[in-house]
């Protein structure tokens, strides 16, 4: 007799690293309910590649949440939503000290919060999220303390803590470099062509062209060709 | 010379308690940015009411957002959205032990994420909530626990926080009784007339009666027996 899947909720953004944490959940047997959002980013088109990740993967559910006010409310503070006068940092070293101008006050916080509410309401286990603190932008809410603090949040804020079977925060490529990252989903399955992590596209219908030179591009092709895997990324020019 | 205000970002729902922490804000001298949430309640009503207390209090800005999804994604777990098929329980002792089912999952968590997002964009100094720990009807996220856990989770998930410089959660009801709230907002000047508790409100045009029987207002009711103050609140019937 099969056992019983456990739901989850997991975070997709349509780039590469949610794509993998999806499959790392499918692989669990998790039930998964795919949660996006739309809160005015530049590259909303990452939502069409969202879509396709979840029906490729077979999700149990996928949720496009709107945070439209969102982008009006940060829009002076990051360069990520569209409308800002900010821009997209291009060819810099994306270690380099300091948090850069694509970084989007309480985002992770936020998503993880909607996360909670979902999954307190469909009993899942546990929640996933694509943070990696290795190769990355130096985003505070990328970091352990951040996924250890918001566990802890998740534990007293909810009916589920207080019953002694608190929804756990799973952040598997909390540790991982981006080229194992990437070994890691061509090991599962992923089709990483269908994937952007591109911050500032140009978009072609339901696909994008990479710009190339923004930090996430920067990380990306650099990953690929760790990995020894061909780059299957489509670039401008 | 005057010391330049900071500012401040207040959760204000249109109820007693959230309309009394808008009224110590504003009494420190802080530029208050009020934020409150559409979220599918049964009792949306209490918008024209934050609305109201906004425009009295002198707010600096008022900000609805709307998150129409959260309450289809919760709704068969709380009575307190339009449409769930749970009853908003009527006439019981709201400290009665467990978590009655106008719990709604995650609620306080994802509102101060999003005050979080705008504190951090005006950088305001502190977001205010005003939840409360003794006359409440055993929510976990109106806990102490809770409010010490996002108060961490605000340090290490923010800019701010990098730098030293964390956005304080203040919650100055946390330990008052419903009684001791209404006579320190009455000593501030605040019109309860003005403000909406009722979970199960009766709509008239900008204004509601309150049913007098949920938990809400149970509590609010016996504190202002208890208070020695008029109870300014109309009821159905």
């Amino acid at each position: 007799m099969a056992t019983a899947e456990r739901a989850a909720v997991v975070l997709l953004s349509g780039g590469l690293d949610s794509a993998t944490v999806l499959a790392l959940a499918r692989a669990l047997g998790r039930r998964v309910h795919a949660l996006s959002f739309r809160y005015g980013q530049r590259h909303a088109i990452e939502l069409a590649y969202a879509r396709r990740q979840a029906q490729r993967q077979g999700v149990t559910a996928h949720e496009i949440v709107d945070l439209a006010h969102l982008g009006s409310l940060v829009a002076s503070a990051t360069a990520l939503v569209a409308g800002s006068s900010l821009e997209v940092p291009k060819d810099r070293e994306p270690e380099q000290p300091g948090i850069p101008s694509t970084y989007v006050p309480a985002r992770n916080t936020l998503f993880l919060a909607y996360g909670l509410a979902w999954a307190e309401t469909l009993d899942a286990a546990d929640i996933w999220i694509g943070v990696n603190a290795l190769d990355y932008s130096g985003y505070p809410d990328c970091r352990p303390a951040f996924i250890d603090a918001f566990a802890e949040l998740a534990r007293v804020a909810t009916r589920r803590g207080i019953e002694g079977d608190p929804i756990r925060i799973e952040a598997p490529l909390l540790h991982l470099a981006k080229h194992e990252i990437i070994g890691l989903g061509a090991d599962h399955g992923v089709d990483y062509a269908d994937t952007l992590s591109c911050y500032d596209p140009v978009v072609a219908g339901e696909h994008a062209l990479a710009c190339g030179h923004c930090d996430s591009c920067t990380l990306r092709r650099r990953g690929f060709a760790e990995a020894g895997v061909p780059d299957p990324t489509q670039y401008v020019g």
